[in-house]
């Protein structure tokens, strides 16, 4: 029975949207390991356009399901279509969209809010006892999402992982081959490029997640 | 010895740049080999800006060196720096960029030029005897590369398949998880999203052409 599970995107480039390698990873494992899978964005402006030649900010705008849409080739939905009951198993990848997209980490730190659609539909799995995994720096998304005492990792950084301290969760340090699952939410993570120093080995981490969510699915 | 892989990309998202999947899959297999990779791009603008969402045209310019950066992490350098003698292997992966903003194939078909400072920098590998790598619809490319009778594929489109023959290729016909190679000019092309119903379709070829680059850089 294939699992169908749903991926959040956040825009499309590492600096102003979704990290682009990750997200596909991602997908190339679920469809590797024979996921059915749809993706999903909040239909809202990116806090920003980033240049990423230059690393300069752009005097533009555009859209997070747009851009997403990138990543997606086309088919994606508005996060206000995902149905909880439709899927067994959610992921976001990481890339700055997770702080500043669908949430604004980036500016307000351990007082950040996470956009009301994703949060929305992430609250639904965790209601759910469904599988969710976080990757890179989206479990900024944890405390929202699960409350006080959820375990995840974005690596080692100690600012970031003092911010999700303050929020509630419980951050233990991960290698970025490895991930870390906090068993009673069926939430696993792994930093993926909070630490990868190449594509090869955010896919390292990137892999177990998606094979251990996949796992959940099925209990464990 | 790790072998050095010049990586030319033609923006950021399917229907107007580099096909994502395709460009990432190439990244991810070039570095879980353990080539050093290099990402170039033409610094122009794109043909157009496409809606991946919609599928419509926007009212808008973007730069194909810019948008190419987001694939590439930033890590990018303009095609005009690509200097032969510091690769031993040159890859495109496909997307309209390569036929759209690499060359003007989607307008002239038959007719078409490729752009410039991409021609001279492919030509340049194509006369030191370095193998290259043309995904999906890049092998529209060849003949301008390498003259009459370059053997190539782009899967099985009867229309495309006729222009390539045409412009003086030698079109073979393949399967998605397949590669053709050109022995004599070591050239390497597979079909990717030309025939693939799914990401992991892409990959299984994509993977094959990466490894055979790879090599023919060692005398094949």
């Amino acid at each position: 029975m294939k699992e169908k599970v749903a991926v959040i995107l956040s825009g499309c480039g590492v600096y102003d949207g979704a990290e682009i390698h990750e997200s596909v990873i991602t997908l190339l494992r679920l469809d590797q390991r024979g996921a059915q899978v749809q993706c999903f964005a909040p239909n809202i402006e990116q806090l920003h356009v980033v240049d990423h030649y230059s690393g300069d900010e752009m005097d533009e705008s555009r859209n997070v399901l747009v851009e997403s849409a990138r990543i997606a080739r086309g088919k994606i939905k508005d996060v206000r279509e995902l149905h909880v009951d439709d899927f067994d198993a959610l992921i976001l990848p990481g890339g700055f969209g997770a702080a500043k997209n669908l949430s604004d980490f980036a500016l307000s730190g351990a007082n950040c809010t996470v956009q009301p659609d994703v949060l929305a539909a992430a609250k639904a799995f965790a209601d759910a006892a469904k599988p969710i995994g976080l990757i890179c720096i989206s479990p900024v998304l944890a405390a929202r999402i699960f409350g006080n005492g959820v375990e995840c990792t974005i690596g080692n950084d100690h600012d970031t992982a003092a911010a999700l301290t303050q929020m509630g969760a419980v951050h233990r340090e991960c290698e970025v081959s490895e991930i870390i699952e906090d068993s009673a939410r069926k939430l696993v993570s792994t930093p993926a490029y909070m630490l990868a120093q190449s594509i090869s080995q955010a896919a390292s981490g990137i892999n177990k997640l998606v094979d251990r969510v996949l796992e959940l699915v099925h209990g464990g």
